[in-house]
């Protein structure tokens, strides 16, 4: 599981890299992402990690290029991981053929239909082994503190990764324009249908927020902003609407779950780089205690 | 030249809208523009302008989406107006053929060159013509305050257009690793040679910043960074130093005419958006003033 350093770029005092490895979780494919270290990380000082996951059609680069996450992590001392969004180049019978399925859209899911189960396994790739490989491969990251955020789909994957990890594995999640409800969502019923065996059924136990918030037990730290001016939003592929009724229904107030709507903004990133700082000071909160 | 809007998206609390118009300056053909106006801007409380000059291969949506300035321009209330890089569509033989002449490569000139004088006229589209469109267009925005920084090919455009301006259209100039003496680094010269009749020798007396400031008469307000990673910087493409020395050798001190060199950093927007705020801050300055 050697790390290759495709590039790297010095950037507010630290370094933007990318990395490819082949991955054991994807089947043996490459996989590229994005990290970035803030100039003071040393082994002595190792970084907190802040996990964020990118939408449909994404990749590793879309954060990194057009967050506005890097600075807010650099003054707080943060590292921020970019995954990719999907396996790549799985040659699976149309996997390409549409954009809300197959690559560029993994929903953050290990998948169990066989036909995508030797590659599509995108939580267990984000969770365990890109954690295993940068730690092995001696960057200054101290993955016991971590946080995770995400966009679209990827706010989707940051809301199930956290309220799902029986190890409490992330301290913090925070989401823009996240698929807040996907079991009751056109992309999220198609994706499901794809790549579990049982579907949407099987998604309600790990893979939908508003199930997964109903039912959690515990403190929570969670932070959702969506824009009226989306049209995901209004279409009703986000539902976060879903998720906050049962948060709240759960018994979480607006101090564990957060879920704020912001007025004209629409799922673009100028709408995520507005509140980008926002979101990092959120977790850094967390991260840094 | 009625103005058709191709999208709006909300941004830090403005509006980031990109505008469709025909081109007179441009011969005629479609010319697209991003233009960034701040929340509180109005007919009674028109935004300065700040114009942003993009690099080789760009379009009007790099600087606007990976540069970084829009959330210091909201907090200052300055609008930012974001040209494409050159005409595009002219069908001019060989045009497309290279990536740093013709399509995407404009470099801020008038041609004078019968092949590409009906088509390739930034300078007359930057400085005269997308001012008089706007202010016709009604949009609240005060041209009497101006200022224009840029990237690479772009940041020649902001020197030269700002040290050639005889009616001091601009308050202040900056720039991003700019190429700042082309007249001696191939870019430069393959690009005068192309536009002008007379190549090189025309160029001298408008379009080196270099030339231009060793002849300035009257207070300048600049302010350059280059990185020391920077790979063209290492390839003699940008040249500042001969920019600083003929500023010093004029009598510019560092409060006039300030270029700094930047440990580690490269050509990338990762760069620029490190000292994005910093640049933004600088002109504001000048533009509140």
């Amino acid at each position: 599981m050697s790390l290759e350093k495709l590039s790297s770029n010095k950037v507010y005092g630290g370094e933007l890299a990318k990395y490819k490895f082949k991955s054991a979780a994807l089947g043996g494919l490459d996989a590229n992402f994005n990290l970035f270290l803030p100039t003071n990380a040393s082994e002595s000082n190792k970084a907190p990690v802040l996990v964020y996951l990118a939408g449909l059609t994404c990749t590793e680069d879309n954060g990194a290029q057009k967050g506005g996450f890097l600075g807010p992590a650099a003054k707080e001392g943060i590292a921020i991981l970019f995954p990719d969004t999907s396996p790549r180049g799985a040659g699976i019978e149309g996997e390409d053929d549409d954009w809300d399925f197959g690559t560029g859209a993994g929903f953050y899911v290990n998948a169990t239909n066989p036909k995508y189960a030797k590659n599509y396994n995108m939580k267990t790739h984000v969770t365990l082994e890109l954690p295993q490989v940068l730690e092995t491969s001696g960057l200054p990251l101290d993955f016991k503190r971590q946080s995770i955020f995400g966009h679209s789909m990827g706010g989707h994957g940051a809301l199930t990764l956290y309220l799902s990890s029986e190890t409490k594995q992330y301290r913090s999640a925070s989401a823009f324009a996240p698929i807040s409800n996907p079991i009751n969502a056109p992309w999220g019923k198609k994706a499901f249908g794809g790549y579990l065996l049982e579907g949407v059924e099987e998604a309600k136990a790990l893979y939908d927020a508003t199930e997964l918030v109903s039912r959690h037990k515990g403190p929570l730290h969670v932070l959702v902003d969506y824009g009226t001016a989306d049209n995901f939003y209004k279409q009703g592929q986000l539902l976060p609407e879903n998720f906050l009724k049962a948060a709240r229904d759960a018994g979480f107030d607006e101090f564990q779950v957060r879920v704020r709507e912001q007025d004209g903004y629409d799922h673009s990133y100028y709408f995520i780089s507005t509140f980008g700082e926002d979101h990092v000071h959120f977790h850094a909160n967390f991260l840094r205690a």
